[in-house]
């Protein structure tokens, strides 16, 4: 291993050089600023991998796990400590027990406005737009599901969770890493881009006029989401291009948001998932 | 709310009326036996339904709770006591802080083995059989979206997780306090019994030979799910009538197995929803 990587030794878990790695779940609250943290191998290896939109500052590894991920640890630039630790000091810096052994902290790229995103964005796009969905397991559930159905995007306004908290990315297996989004704005104001930039817009609600089968997908389409129970602003589904409904049982509570984003991004790639 | 309904004021969270209530976490890990644990309003609505499955031995409420309750917990039943506390000496007795406020105890009906539930399903049916699925939040979702599509039935082999685990039915919105289900032996054995009940299995997997929108649903279908991971064993697979596949983006981690429930659910029912 130390053949391929330099790595630091860390023997306290007060040591000053793994402070970024400390009390991870009381700076889950406050937050981090430019900072995350991202947890686990496979989220590692998107975070170490050339489709990361964000980069690494340094990772912290159990001594345990160092021979089966010295592979994965040579990608880490050269500009990136490597911390190594004990699994009960490592435990006892973060504050609980990280049975997997593997942290890396990351810093945010430079954040964008849904207009400059949607810019860059090729002729044909699928791109999904949640407004005040501010729990992170659905939204990392969400950017979990763009991944695997291949849309190019994500929009979130300013009262949805940031996809780089902690937990959001742990859901979403690393595909908020390697996800185009813009958060930010409210939700008239995501409508305006995208309006602008030439996508159908449609509204998933159970109030839905069309029946999500029905909706033929444009070259550009948005899918708009809303939180469950409140759902979207009755505004925003007034000047949606088009509504639609998953049908369901009457009486019986909606779809968790997360679900609806799977279904409903399985129903416009049904020609075809492209490769992003 | 009085007039409707007797309720027991308890001013101390060591007041052995409410020793089940006690240490709710701690209790998760070592199972309840025949009792489960229901929260919030929405479930508890449920459990007090025509359509629940089980029995409901008491509730316990906060006080600030009960007006706006009132209506709902005149369903009742007389033997059921209600309890009344504080939410200071509610969360003192549970252990955490019940921000909702209502809490309930079921007791859950006798269990049926899985040919004994597939013989009381009517000709035309759907149901969902989970291999291997021990994680609660995915066993909840899966139950949620059950009710949503209003599938029939779900079969768990005996290494999935129970469906009235307190997270399960919280995460199922209660769905598995009103869906039949039964839980255990091997999948082999639900595979049997699916077999002799006339079932059309169709075996989710990313490895499926057939796209699922190309499975035409049989009067009897029922969808094989396997967890995440390891998915369904190769020997369900070779016995399964279909082996049926998502289309997703080569190289990116397969979809949640609840997300996998609701996009077959959907696929499935896209005839049409039938009420229960």
């Amino acid at each position: 291993m130390t053949d391929a990587r330099d790595l630091v030794a860390i023997h306290d878990p007060d040591d000053p050089r793994i402070a970024a790695y400390r009390a991870v779940r009381e700076r889950d609250v406050v937050g981090r600023g430019e900072r995350f943290v991202a947890e686990g191998e496979v989220v590692l290896r998107l975070l170490l991998g050339p489709s990361c939109r964000h980069r690494v500052e340094s990772a912290l590894i159990a001594k345990s796990r160092l021979p089966a991920l010295a592979d994965l640890l040579c990608a880490l630039p050269p500009e990136a400590p490597l911390y190594a630790a004990s699994q009960a000091v490592m435990d006892a810096a973060v504050g609980f027990h990280i049975h997997r052994g593997v942290l890396a902290i990351g810093r945010r790229a430079e954040a964008q406005d849904a207009a400059a995103l949607l810019s860059e964005l090729p002729p044909e796009a699928l791109v999904v737009a949640l407004v005040g969905v501010s729990n992170h397991d659905n939204v990392g559930g969400v950017f979990r599901n763009t991944a695997a159905f291949g849309a190019d995007a994500v929009l979130l306004d300013a009262s949805s969770c940031d996809p780089l908290y902690r937990k959001a990315i742990r859901v979403s297996v690393g595909a908020s890493l390697i996800t185009p989004f813009a958060r930010g704005g409210s939700g008239a104001e995501l409508m305006d881009a995208l309006d602008a930039a030439g996508f159908r817009t449609v509204a998933l609600s159970p109030a839905g006029k069309t029946r999500l089968d029905e909706i033929e997908p444009a070259p550009r389409t948005a899918l708009l989401l809303g939180a469950e129970g409140p759902g979207l602003p009755t505004a925003l589904m007034a000047r949606a291009r088009s509504t639609a409904r998953i049908d369901m049982v009457a009486g019986f509570d909606s779809l968790n948001v997360a679900v609806t984003s799977g279904v409903a991004l399985y129903a416009m790639t049904r020609g075809g998932v492209r490769p992003r």
